[in-house]
């Protein structure tokens, strides 16, 4: 086969008596996981669970650093040092790494959650400290970012290996970043639409925006499925049937990256 | 020498604005550190200046996990499951392992704080949840726990190394538990006195109870100094000082256990 | 009419990103709403879009002060001084209490939360520490207690009003103590059954235990109908239309007590 | 006499184990305490503790609701929506009204802490939010801000009313901002020429600026200490004698505004 792609979720966000996504389901059909270390999200016994989840579906697994703030879900903006973030990013990679590693797994990937992963697609201080983090913990680590950002270029620049992700159900701006969850149209529901999409950004490394123009986003490593979406599952083995058809193979990133 | 013996303090229990110990005064007289994860105390930045601390000085560092409740200090018991012990467990350790990891230095023991010791050392659930989660981390990781307690033989049970431990300013009941802080004399003040009954712990395994007998420890691996009273800086050189003029040499216990 | 009963349900238990309950559901059919106030569930936004819901409704509003732990759901207990005990209750009461105040509402009751009311049912200094909270807010709220427990004695003791709650679908001990979940027959799913066992309960004050021997509770108050079951809807449907048939009158317990 | 004008300052920052602050000593020198509210800092008892320690020296006090980040000391800005802010200011205000209330007493005023008062100095958004939150509870309550600051003035057009604040041993810009603290000389340190600053501050509502420029400030009510500097205590006795030997009255702002 000529092409390869990775299909990474967000996984492992419920909270004590609260549940949250469709992690069993989702599993099954994913390649990558990314996994809340309990500072937006989780606790303790959901992290080892989903790391367990993890192995038994043979899915590689990844920490999902967010900011310190389990009341916004990680999705608000909080101004951190550049030593916080670094230090948050370490402890909450650690922490998965020591669930990991009772089950016999090493982490392949680090990718920041939420308000941490926005801002760090466009600000240096945020990329580096979470680059920084990542790379004095393993520099064989895997940083997960969003095609040419800033995350992308700083982790590059440290010699780290950089999946480019491509979200799947999500419209593009012309300057490559994605159309709000606020705006109309932001979000594809179509399934088929969603698949020719995902093959021309594998295969092609374009995608069209929102006003109809094709950009190049460059080589693409792995996409994103939203799993808090009821429809994530469908959606995802819509994907998987799609993508093989056009012959395209579906890895964890670090096998072939 | 004939005996060797290991000092052991809680460090790093730190919080954002807000400062507790004598951190950097102590680190340079103790050879293995109890080093805060975030649960009762401490935060990343603060285990990240800790660890770095205790590099500098060559002191050995362990984990030194708590129940979650930074607002009791870790002092209130909790009826935790098993499960979430053992989870909370692995979750501090391998957060503070993260850091040991980014400084180039691995763990040398994990010592349980305040009410989850103090339960784990009569507690056999408890005790076993905490043994699993140490024992599936890394099976070479020191235990540190009261001599003869359930933690103690737990951890023996299941070929753990157990650092047997000797509070040097603590009053002892018969029955080996110590003498409740509420209650009078249940502290020592005088260091001559303190470094007497070090001295006869190390070299006989013996300590006489606040009745005036005198009951077998068994043989002491590290004798722990309390780092939030304000003489704890005197008492330790004081004790080192003693120690080194009975013959008894002050070494991490990771070196001879 | 000659009897009267109030119903009453745990809400307002979601968590920022987290929802749990069918709160909008539940609020048309019960007269009494325990809110939770953000130590063991529920944030700042869903107390105030909690209380507005309960304004819209009609129901009587309640504090529902649960033990420090978001990640237990307040269901493990821990063990605060009595201290600790009161002031975390004024400070929970107080903050709901602010958000009742900016809808024009004043708080009805109080209701400890799982672990807390347990303890206080049967635990003589937790059950001061509430009521010495509740009283010196103000000594007009009402108290919900399981009838004779240690809870209702001593509120009574102190002058307190006290609604003594029925559990609709729990089995009772032979002492008046609920059967635990974990054990087999705990929860009755017959809503016709239900109904019967509450009637007997308000027009009589006795109830069948598990083991098939009547016992007195004395004068019920308020049924409690838990929130979180998925056929809890329908349910307090059942037991409406039902009362209703049996002639009992379904109101506040604020306004008959 | 013809002037008067209050001194406030920021109490009850302990939390559980932690101790900040002077606050024994500073309560016996100042008119209105701002007392921590549990989000930045504090904690139910020491909340408890501060509220009977003003009462005991008939201190006027206030809440000061901070954003929800203990581990940042309310200091990190966080991007909450509008809803939040006013959601966080009820519950941390209610909360200390229950204090307040269980002791007889009523709050005086409301005074935001760190970076959400430095936000709503300039955001209108922001302040908007903490004015309706305030006022929603209480028109009555007397909102403490800047001198022309966006929060003075959103809180005079709700027709609240508003405390000016001096910051006595702080350099000011020309546009009346601080100069930061990472700024050299932007902290005073002589006790005489503080005084000097703020004697004219009230008499006549003018400072000079840190490039030696004098500019209008208006009507100041509230002179600001510090207490978490070693000094405070020392500085606030200064200040209160010259002021009385200039013949300014010193009472809490709610006594004349």
């Amino acid at each position: 086969m000529k092409y390869r792609v990775d299909i990474n979720s967000d996984l492992g966000e419920s909270f004590g008596a609260y549940t949250i996504g469709n992690d069993a389901q989702l599993m099954r059909h994913i390649t990558s996981a990314n996994i809340a270390c309990g500072f937006h999200a989780s606790d303790p016994t959901v992290m080892a669970q989903t790391i367990k989840l993890a192995k038994k579906h043979r899915v590689a697994v990844g920490a999902h650093p967010g900011y310190p703030d389990l009341a916004g879900f990680g999705r608000r903006e909080m101004k951190l040092t550049s030593e916080e973030i670094e230090n948050s990013v370490v402890y909450q990679t650690g922490a998965l790494a020591g669930f990991a590693k009772t089950e016999g797994l090493a982490l392949q990937h680090v990718k920041p959650h939420g308000a941490l992963y926005n801002k760090a697609a466009e600000d240096e201080q945020t990329a580096k400290a979470i680059v920084n983090a990542v790379k004095s913990l393993d520099p064989n680590l895997i940083i997960f970012a969003p095609p040419n950002s800033v995350l992308a270029k700083t982790a590059a620049d440290r010699k780290m290996r950089v999946a480019a992700e491509f979200f799947a159900d999500r419209a593009y701006n012309p300057d490559q970043s994605l159309v709000s969850r606020a705006k109309p149209n932001a979000i594809f529901h179509d399934s088929k639409k969603i698949l020719e999409r995902t093959v021309k950004a594998v295969t092609e490394g374009v995608v069209e925006t929102i006003d109809n123009k094709t950009i190049k986003l460059g080589k693409i490593h792995s996409i994103c499925i939203h799993g808090d979406t009821p429809s994530a599952v469908k959606l995802v083995e819509t994907l998987r049937k799609g993508l093989a058809k056009a012959k395209i193979e579906i890895k964890a990133v670090g096998t072939f990256i």
